[in-house]
């Protein structure tokens, strides 16, 4: 399977670390992807030009990073990194805060990087800003969970704090001690974080 | 179970056709959010301050519209809108791609409604317009599916399509007869699109 991908993409780094944790990162060829590149064939494989995007064995392409994650999970066996108990619903949950927490720390990036600077929008900045600033909130104030598997949620929440290292300058870590803590103990557990660090 | 949703979301949206579908709507009760006011609840149910979020009888919130949907197909019995065999990906990736164009459209939107004329950027309009074009070609060319059994990508492509309308005046419909009668056929089959048209 080809994995279209980008090193700085914490959505594609999601799909990394998931097919590392469940043993299959050797069924994956990585093969990096423009999205801004008109010519780049992974508008032809996602309409939306954007990674991560999953091309398998036959052709079909699979996105976007959660579908590809409910992939993979499906591949090693089911149930692994997406609980089917009572407990799918809160992972799930988890890792649309995270992914919406990524979604708005990007279009903070992509203001500056798209346009001049006197087309960017302070209230625009501030809200998306003030998205990621509850987004921390709501993680920290979650705490640790009970079980010790990995889920979906906790891959998106580790890859949405490593977002906010490597473009934000780890500002969150001042505030939010409890989940340094809880990235550490990830990071720990779940060697693929390291293995994938941007930059 | 309590829906924080809005009229024109095209998000919200699907979740309300997906109850109708399912004979869940019953078990719904509707209430209005503003995801622009800091006092409404919204924003302590979902740190994004994004609508749908599903509010469950023991508080726990569910967010966002595809994992609602997923919980939906769940309390169902399951397999009923999100298969289970070989067309699960498929269906999940035709949802992503049509969320994704409602992001992009969503995006030009926002683009008018958050920002003075002079802070627009035709760049970065094109850009999103772009993604809404190749996403309706996308659809355009995967033509009918042989099952008639209405899944999640059936229903984020006609909420797609239904905002395009909405919101672009259904310019979409010029060039694309053949997702012009895909629509027809889904709202015939489908009473909760037509229950849910906007405006």
């Amino acid at each position: 399977m080809i994995l279209r991908s980008s090193p700085a993409s914490p959505f594609a780094r999601k799909v990394i670390i998931a097919a590392h944790h469940l043993a299959l990162l050797d069924r994956l060829q990585i093969l990096p992807a423009d999205t801004r590149d008109p010519a780049d064939s992974l508008r032809s494989q996602n309409p939306l030009g954007k990674i991560p995007v999953l091309v398998l064995d036959d052709g079909r392409a699979l996105y976007d990073s959660r579908v590809i994650l409910d992939y993979l999970d499906d591949l090693a066996g089911g149930g692994r990194i997406i609980p089917r108990g009572p407990e799918r619903f809160d992972a799930l949950t988890r890792q649309a805060a995270a992914d919406g927490v990524m979604d708005a720390a990007l279009l903070q990036i992509y203001e500056h990087r798209f346009r001049g600077a006197e087309r960017r929008d302070a209230d625009w900045l501030a809200y998306q800003a003030e998205k990621v600033a509850r987004g921390l909130e709501f993680f920290q104030a979650a705490g640790d969970r009970p079980s010790d598997r990995v889920d979906v949620g906790d891959i998106a929440q580790a890859c949405m704090l490593g977002y906010l290292d490597f473009r934000f300058d780890g500002t969150w870590r001042k505030e939010h001690a409890g989940l340094v803590g809880w990235l550490d103990r990830f990071a720990h557990s779940v060697p693929g974080f390291a293995a994938t660090a941007p930059g």
